[in-house]
């Protein structure tokens, strides 16, 4: 059955499941959403996810959105795929259930938030909104603060104390990769206090490379263009 | 193994839990968090849910936060619960898990967010935000259209084409009850233009009484105390 993975790499679901692919062997045909051409918006691409957001999945007749759910999904239907990603001890995985379901409403939401209102609204034409950004800063500040003393506090390298990463981890390290698009004198402010996240940052980069640096060129070059 | 929930009942997520577990034949014990008395941020229940809300749930010496996590973690962990309410098909399964997950930034954030600066803030002792309620008031509407068009259009009466309720109603409807706090004109012009929405709301309380209305007793008498 052929696997289509329906993304843009500016956004942060999409790479990581890029990047979960490529890491276990999982073949998928990659296509391309041209977000600056508004193709996520097209009738085309509603029939695939009819909320127009990338990333979508098709895999043979079978649509899904929703990334985490996406992840999911694809550790039950590729066998291949190593245990640590979703394990299948049921409280281990129900640890890492709730990581992914905590990170909507905390990492995510402050993250979006701060960087769209402090940075990206103007390349969509629309103004900085400063209010809505200090609101995401403290949303942001605090998951990070509850990441470093509470998520990386469990032993183990990884969320939820595990040595080796899990598809919680691809998928909140992405998202934090979207602080590049900050000033980098912003972004290490942000991060600073926060010794543990940073490590594991580059611990979970480490244990998906190559594939992790390729897929986030996209993001560098996005963020050249912009600076200019 | 014995089963707590660390719950209180006009908490929505709580309420799906409780009913959840009454449905299904799971004992469990309620242990009730008065969050009057702010017992949520109590010492004591930070070390079951550092995060101070409720639910949580402790399952021997298993502890778990995220009402999502907790229902699919009941799932794999009761055998006796039927197929309906998070199906074993991975297709199925999946497509639950991706209303689940659109929820967070949607339904659950666009109700919370216009109920809270509309009505209830002054209950904590905050003043009411009518600019954060409009914000709420869009994204719930929108959340509502997204219901009644998409997750309720796939044939069977329930989200996802389903013809018994999965985890995602209960959650999903436990939220949208909340609006029972609003005046009785407000909350029916918002669900007015829904029709699919206030059957499928009808049709899951059906499926889960007499458990849906008994754990909903707690939710209609704070509204009556809050009215005078």
């Amino acid at each position: 059955m052929a696997l289509q993975l329906h993304v843009h790499r500016v956004s942060q679901p999409s790479r990581a499941l890029v990047i979960f692919c490529k890491s276990n062997g999982i073949e998928f045909e990659e296509v391309f959403i041209d977000l600056t051409k508004k193709q996520h918006k097209s009738p085309e691409f509603l029939e695939i996810n009819p909320m127009g957001q990338v990333p979508a999945m098709v895999h043979g007749d079978f649509k899904l959105f929703e990334s985490h759910a996406i992840l999911t999904y694809l550790v039950a239907a590729f066998p291949q795929v190593a245990d640590n990603w979703y394990p299948s001890d049921i409280k281990q995985r129900a640890k890492v259930q709730s990581v992914l379901d905590w990170h909507h409403s905390n990492l995510r939401r402050g993250a979006v938030t701060y960087i769209f209102n402090s940075k990206l609204a103007p390349v969509f034409g629309m103004p900085l909104n400063l209010e809505a950004a200090a609101e995401g800063e403290k949303t942001l500040s605090a998951s990070l603060s509850t990441l470093e003393s509470f998520w990386l506090n469990d032993g183990g390298k990884f969320l939820v104390g595990q040595d080796k990463p899990s598809v919680a981890d691809l998928s909140l390290v992405c998202e934090l990769m979207q602080l590049e698009f900050l000033e980098e004198d912003v972004r290490k402010r942000i991060l600073e206090p926060f010794k543990k996240v940073q490590q594991w940052i580059e611990d979970t980069k480490n244990a998906t490379n190559p594939h992790f640096d390729e897929v986030h060129e996209t993001l560098f070059q996005a963020r050249a263009t912009m600076m200019k």
